[in-house]
C-alpha cells in the first residue's frame, strides 16, 4: 500500500497508521510494518500504532527513531506492507510460559531491545517474565555475553584490569572516590564507569560530575586509563551494554531488582571494560537490596560463578548496610566527605575502614599486596597523599580542576537542624527513609541538598541534641524535607566488613 | 517549576519532558508529574517520557489524551510539579511478587487501567505477572466486577436476559447468526455484543457489518433488544467493560491468553449487559484455545463457578473444534452460509447441528423447551423462517437491509481452486493455517476475501479433486495465499457437540 510519509516528533521507533489504512493492510496495534522508501531503497520494519484522528487515510507517521534510519522527508510516498512481527516475541512468550531460553534466543531478545525492534510493552513482558520465572546460571551467562556483544568494548593490552562495584541500597556510598584512587596510585588500571542515581540521593556519576564532566566514549574512557591507570565517568554515555540501560528504565516503575537481570547487569559492564578482578560491594541489613548475611553469601557465590564463567575473577565483600556510609548524603557533602578523608582527615571511620577494605581486597587479589595486608597497604596509599594525588589526575584528565580542595564544595544555603526529641540512645536508622529526605531536599539534581549526620552509634543524646542536617538550595524543598525528617531516629555504626567471600577462579 | 505547553498529536496519556527540565524536577521516564493549567485550574497527572532533543528546556509536550482533560493551547504556560505515582504501580510489583491481590487492589489497578493512568509498559508487567502467577477464582471475580463497575450497564425489567459466548480459536464459528434469531424468534431478550476479529478471519462484529452497522452505544443496545429481542453488535463501540479492550490490546503480541484474565473478560460483557443465563461454548481440540476434554471441561467447571458467584446461570457446551464449523471462512462467504441455512438449506449439517445444540441449551435454560427437547423446539424454530425473519428485524433496527438474501453477497472476484495432490482419505485439517490462509487472503478486511472446503470427513479423494477454494479480491494477496494454501489436507467432521456441563445454580 502507499501512503504519504510525515514525520512525527516522537522519540520511538514506531509509525502511526490510520485505522482505515491498518485495516486494509490487516495489521493491529503491536504488529510490525515493513516500511520502502522506494527512491533510496531503504526499508525498515517499526511496529504500528494505530489512531482515528492523528494521521489521516493515505498518511503514515513516521516516528523519530525510525526515521534515523529511514532518512525521508514529510510527503514522501513509502510502500507499506505487514510484516512479520520479530521472532523474539515468541521467545517472551516462551520465557512466560516457562521455558528456560536458549542462548540464540536470549541474543536475539538482547539484539532486538538494542535496536529497538521490541516496544517498551514488550520489553516490559520480557523482564516481567524474568523476574518472576527466573533466570538459571546459564540464561544469566548468554544474557551478559549478548548484553556485551551488542555494545562497545575496551580492549587493554596490559593486565590485569580491575574494577569494583557496589550493589547498592546502603546511601551515602562514596567509597569509589577513596578506592578507584588507591587502586590507580597502586599502580592498576581501573576503568570505572559508574551510574547516576536511580532511586538513590547521588549515584558515583552524580558525585564526580561536581569535580569533572563524566560523560566518554568507550575509546576515551581507554585513552584515560591507560594514561593516568583510572576514570569515574558515567556509563550511560558510553555504549557499553546498552541493553543493560534499557532494561533498566522499563523496570524502574516497580521498584524490582530481578536477580538474573541484575548478575547480568553487573557483570555485562566488567565483561566489557575488559576486567580480569573484580571486587563487588554487597551491602546487607534491613531496608537494603540484601536483607541478611545468608542472601548475602548466596549472591556472592552467584557473582563468582558467572564471574567464573566469564574467566572474570570476582571476590565479594559482604558489607555492613544497615546504616549510611560516613556522615554525608547528597552529592555536594558527600563529596567535601570523601575529599576530606584523601586530604588525611582520619572521619568518619565507616568510610574509610570500608574503602581501604574494598581496596585492599583488590590489592591483594592482584599481589599489590601479600594476602592479610591489603587493607594497610591501602592505608598506607590513603595516608602518603598518593590516593588525593591521584584522583587529581582523573579529575584533570576528565577535565576538571585538579587543584580543588574540600573547602571549595558548599552545601545547599538552606539548612534545619533535626534535634532529639526525647534523651536516650541512638538506636536505629532507616536508609530508605533519609534518601527520601535527601530527595525531598532536592538531590542529586540540586548538588547542595541532602543530609549530615550528627549523632553516632552508642551516642547518648539529650533531648534538643542535634541529629542531623537537612540542606536545600531551595526553601519549598526543604519544608517538604523537614515534614519527613522530623520522624526519624539515626543510628551510625563502625566497621563495615562482615565478611568476605573469595573466589577460587584463578584469573592468571 | 513553570513550562509552556506544547501540543503533541501523540495518542497517549503522557506528557515529554526535556532531560534537564526532568533532572530539575527530579523526575525519571515512567515517573508521574502533576500539570496544573493556572488560568483554568484544570490539574492532571501524567506519566513522563523525556528527550533530548524533541521538546527544548522550558517546554513540556503534552500528548493528545492528557489535553482532553487539560484543555490548554500552544504557547499556555503550566505548572508542573513531581507527582506520587499510581499506587497500583505498588499492587502489580505484589502481584509480580506472588501475592494475591485484594479486591480493592484489583479495583484500583482497574480504575487507573480505565483512566489510562497505568502506561501500556505498565498495563503489560500487570497482564505478565497475572498470567505467570495467575488469578485465584476472588480474583477473577474482583477483576469481572471491577471492569463491570467502571464500565456502563444495561438495565433490564424483564427477566430472563440471555446471552451465548463462543471462547473461539475455531475458524468459521458463524453461528451467532443463526443461535442469535433462535433465542429472541422464541421470545426470550439476547442482547449480544460481539468483538471484530483479533487473530482470526472474522468475528461476530465483522460478519454481522456485512449486513448492517455494529456500532451502537449501551443505551441503543437496549433500545432495539427491547424491541425486536436481541441485537448483533460490535462490544468495543459500547463503553461496555472498557478496561477489557485495553487488556486484549496489550495481551495481543504474545499470544497467550490468560486464563483468569479470559473467564474475567468473558463474564464482565455478560454481567453488563445484564445476562441471567448464559451458554458459553467451549471449542476443544488441537489447534484451538483448549486442546482436550478435560481441559474443557475444567474450563467449564471455572465459567460456572464464577456465574454462581455473579448469580449468573452458566451452562457449557464443550463442542468439536478439530475442524472448521460449516465450509466457509471469511466474512462474505461466512454470511452467505449462514443466510443460506437460516433460509432452509439443510447443508453443512456441522454449522446447523452447532448452532441448535447451542440455541437448545438456552432454551431449556429458560424454560422455552422442555428439557432434552431444546434441539428439536430451535429446529424448528429455524425451520419455520422465524429465526430468518428475526434476524430481518435485527437487520432492519440495526439500520441494514432487511430483504437481504444470500445470493446478494458475493465472495471476492480472484479464486483459486486447491486440489488434492494425491489420492487418498482426507484425515487432517489445521484450524490456524487455514485461518493464516484466510488472511493472507485479506480477510476479515476484505470482505470477499476466504476460503471454502469443498471436502468433507471421511472422503475418498483423488488425486485433482478440489479440496477447497480461496477467494481475494485483489490478486497478489491471492498468490499470497495460494502460496500457503498449498500445503494443508483438510477434513471435516460433523456432529459438533461432544459435551454438555450444567452448572447448578438456579437463576430465578
Amino acid at each position: 500500500m502507499k501512503l504519504t510519509a510525515r514525520l512525527l516528533d516522537i522519540a520511538d521507533r514506531g509509525v502511526l497508521l490510520n485505522t482505515a489504512d491498518a485495516r486494509n493492510l490487516g495489521v493491529l496495534h503491536g504488529d510490525r510494518v515493513q516500511v520502502l522508501n522506494e527512491t533510496s531503497g531503504i526499508s525498515i520494519a517499526a511496529y504500528v500504532d494505530i489512531t482515528t484522528t492523528l494521521v489521516p487515510q493515505g498518511t503514515i507517521g513516521i516516528y523519530r527513531v525510525c526515521n534515523e534510519r529511514l532518512c525521508v522527508i514529510d510527503g514522501v510516498p513509502l510502500e507499506v506492507r505487514e510484516a512479520s512481527r520479530p521472532q523474539s516475541l515468541e521467545y517472551i512468550t516462551k520465557k512466560m510460559n516457562g521455558t528456560r531460553l536458549s542462548k540464540e534466543e536470549t541474543y536475539q531478545i538482547i539484539r532486538d531491545v538494542v535496536s529497538d525492534d521490541l516496544s517498551p510493552a514488550e520489553l516490559t513482558a520480557y523482564i516481567t517474565a524474568s523476574y518472576i520465572n527466573s533466570l538459571d546460571m546459564d540464561e544469566v551467562e548468554h544474557l551478559t555475553r549478548a548484553m556485551v556483544d551488542t555494545g562497545e568494548r575496551l580492549n587493554f593490552h596490559t593486565h590485569p584490569i580491575v574494577d569494583k562495584h557496589s550493589i547498592g541500597g546502603v546511601p551515602g556510598n562514596k567509597i569509589s572516590l577513596i578506592v578507584v584512587p588507591i587502586i590507580a596510585a597502586s599502580g592498576l588500571k581501573i576503568p570505572k564507569t559508574s551510574s547516576r542515581a536511580i532511586t538513590g540521593a547521588g549515584g558515583t556519576a552524580d558525585l564526580m560530575e561536581i569535580l569533572a564532566p563524566v560523560a566518554f566514549s568507550a575509546t576515551e574512557v581507554q585513552r584515560m586509563t591507560l594514561k593516568v591507570g583510572g576514570t569515574i565517568v558515567w556509563g550511560g554515555a558510553t555504549n557499553i551494554a546498552p541493553a543493560d540501560d534499557k532494561i533498566i528504565v522499563q523496570e524502574y516503575p516497580f521498584k524490582i531488582d530481578a536477580r538474573g537481570q541484575m548478575l547480568a547487569s553487573v557483570m555485562a559492564k566488567k565483561l566489557a571494560i575488559g576486567a580480569d578482578l573484580v571486587v563487588i560491594d554487597i551491602p546487607v541489613g534491613p531496608n537494603t537490596k540484601v536483607a541478611n548475611l545468608q542472601e548475602g553469601r548466596k549472591l556472592a557465590r552467584e557473582f563468582i560463578e558467572i564471574g567464573d564463567r566469564l574467566k572474570i575473577r570476582v571476590e565479594c565483600a559482604v558489607t555492613y548496610g544497615g546504616s549510611p556510609v560516613g556522615r554525608a548524603i547528597g552529592p555536594n557533602l558527600e563529596v567535601v566527605e570523601a575529599l576530606k578523608a584523601l586530604e588525611g582527615n582520619e572521619e568518619p571511620s565507616s568510610l574509610i575502614q570500608k574503602s581501604l577494605a574494598i581496596a585492599g581486597i583488590a590489592l591483594e587479589m592482584s599481589g599489590k599486596a601479600a594476602a592479610g595486608t591489603g587493607f594497610n597497604v591501602a592505608s598506607e596509599i590513603l595516608r602518603s597523599g598518593k590516593a588525593l594525588e591521584k584522583l587529581r589526575q582523573i579529575i584533570e584528565i576528565q577535565g576538571g580542576d585538579p587543584k580543588v580542595t574540600s573547602s571549595d564544595i558548599v552545601p545547599g544555603k538552606h539548612e534545619f537542624v533535626v534535634k532529639a526529641p526525647t534523651t536516650g540512645y541512638v538506636t536505629d536508622f532507616n536508609n530508605k527513609s533519609l534518601i527520601t529526605i535527601a530527595r525531598l531536599a532536592g538531590a542529586p539534581h540540586n548538588a547542595g541538598a541532602g543530609v549530615l549526620l550528627h549523632a553516632k552509634k552508642g551516642n547518648k543524646v539529650q533531648a534538643g541534641d542535634p541529629i542531623f542536617t537537612i540542606y536545600a538550595e531551595r526553601k519549598w524543598q526543604l519544608d517538604k524535607a523537614i515534614e519527613e525528617g522530623r520522624r526519624l531516629m539515626p543510628v551510625v555504626v563502625e566497621g563495615m566488613l562482615i565478611d568476605r567471600v573469595p573466589g577460587d577462579y584463578k584469573w592468571q
